[in-house]
């Protein structure tokens, strides 16, 4: 079934220990896009300026990703500079500059607004319920958030979250959120707050689940060489709806599946700078990394 | 098959958000003893000063832990002060006095000498070394360290690595050690210093097992309520240690059993003060844990 995203695409300038990319694409929206269309069709809706180069939108239709809510406006495309540290555990921003993402007001296009699976990328609350507020009725809904709205925007957040299915947040990010500073404990608090499945990444240390009928947790993939952290999250909710909206049912096995897959594209994509690895991947790409990753956590 | 440790007896004093214990029993060997009996017979290697109370050694020998090697030296016992930070993922050390355990000079009694497992607890290489220069050729043995002798003690850690079987390390000690800041590339680096076997211990986060023949990686079990941290990594090594112990081949399966026992030995231990959830335990309780950790972890 087709899969709806809405968030932002960007001109990243990246510095690590592994060399500096500067204005790759980036963004929310198209780290998700293109770990996602190796599952299913991919709907896209986000805004650009009019730098946007005619070859970013080639790349992304050429994966099959359909780019109709896609707005163009006068101005340049939202950019982002950051520096990671040494052991790529932290990152400083050293330039932001929001220009046509500064007042996204995303419209889902007519034909968009029947989509089953939709994700709400990293957005205002404000934006992300403007977004379901257009649409019928999705079958499964997840949303990503961050520090800035659950600190300024918490009511709106709050209200989100009664209205969606899942959310996919950090370890911080959920402790902050329910005040709860034991992980377990957060988790729980989380799913009290409305959704029926709460997501949270570990980084390196992998993913919990949490809903009211189970708990997962699922190591991270054991990757040798972090080039890039930049959209790991976005590639993991990527990986993870995308195979969801390609299964029959949305399953207990299905979503731990759907995890493992999420988490498979994170680690592909961090091996790269930008979305190099992901636009290359197949799925066969992925399938053999899934293989190896059910090997490396297979339990008696 | 029996399992001998060799490692410190103490006095705690812990404060922790939960609350504050003076004087519990503590030290590497007895957490890890405590886990361990629930497997096999243990055999402790020791000292204590002649302050050490009859009821601690009472309960040692109630759980079938054999105390022939545990000196009793004039002076006081081993103190340790330590408080832990309000997330407790960190703590200080507020107090130690080493007293008799300043000297320890382990001596192996005769019997003793023949045990097929051991497990060398914390402690200078040197003082590691002594003890396997007692013993006769031990089928599978184990040892912790620090950052302490990673640092001031190297080339006789060096050395100690080319003679067991087994390390058990955190993750910030592993990194230390091989100098790589990618846990993956470090855990392959500690294994080419001689180890079969590198166990990285990452508290909350679980646990990774490299060998040259598999890669595992285990989630922590999801404790709830975290009363007081001490002893986990040594309670983690005692279960999985005993486990081994008694198991009739050391397989790829029998070992992932066994950090999976381990495992929860240690969330066990953490909920409580010093040794009194792993004192009161039976198998049955960890078995009950071990069921749900399976549970927790269960991929497709």
């Amino acid at each position: 079934m087709s899969l709806l995203v809405v968030g932002s695409t960007a001109f990243d300038t990246v510095e690590t220990p592994h060399g500096t990319a500067v204005d790759c694409l980036g963004g929310s929206s198209t780290y998700f896009a293109l770990a996602a269309r190796l599952f299913t069709k991919v709907r896209l809706v986000s805004v650009v300026g009019q730098d946007f180069p005619a070859k970013h939108r080639q790349l992304l239709e050429a994966n099959g990703i359909d780019l109709t809510g896609v707005e163009t406006k006068p101005g340049k495309t939202f950019r982002w500079h950051g520096r990671y540290s040494a052991d790529m555990n932290s990152r400083e921003t050293i330039d932001v500059q929001l220009n046509t993402f500064g007042d996204f007001k995303p419209v889902v296009p007519a034909a968009f607004r029947d989509t089953p699976f939709v994700f709400l990328a990293n957005g205002s609350p404000a934006t992300q319920a403007s977004v379901l507020d257009q649409m019928q009725a999705p079958r499964f809904c997840v949303a990503d958030t961050m520090d800035l709205w659950i600190e300024r925007e918490r009511d709106g957040l709050l209200a989100l979250l009664r209205r969606i299915d899942g959310l996919i947040v950090n370890d911080s990010e959920v402790k902050q959120l329910t005040g709860k500073t034991n992980l377990i404990q957060a988790g729980r608090a989380c799913l009290a707050l409305g959704p029926k499945l709460v997501i949270v990444k570990k980084g390196e240390h992998g993913s919990f689940v949490f809903s009211n009928f189970f708990h997962y947790a699922l190591p991270a993939y054991p990757t040798e060489t972090v080039v890039d952290p930049t959209g790991a999250g976005d590639s993991f909710a990527g990986g993870f709806m995308g195979y969801l909206a390609n299964c029959n049912s949305i399953s207990l096995w299905n979503m731990k599946r759907a995890v493992a897959y999420g988490t498979c594209a994170a680690s592909l994509n961090v091996e790269g700078f930008g979305v190099q690895r992901l636009a290359e991947a197949t799925l066969e790409t992925l399938e053999r990394r899934y293989q190896e990753l059910q090997q490396f956590v297979a339990s008696p």
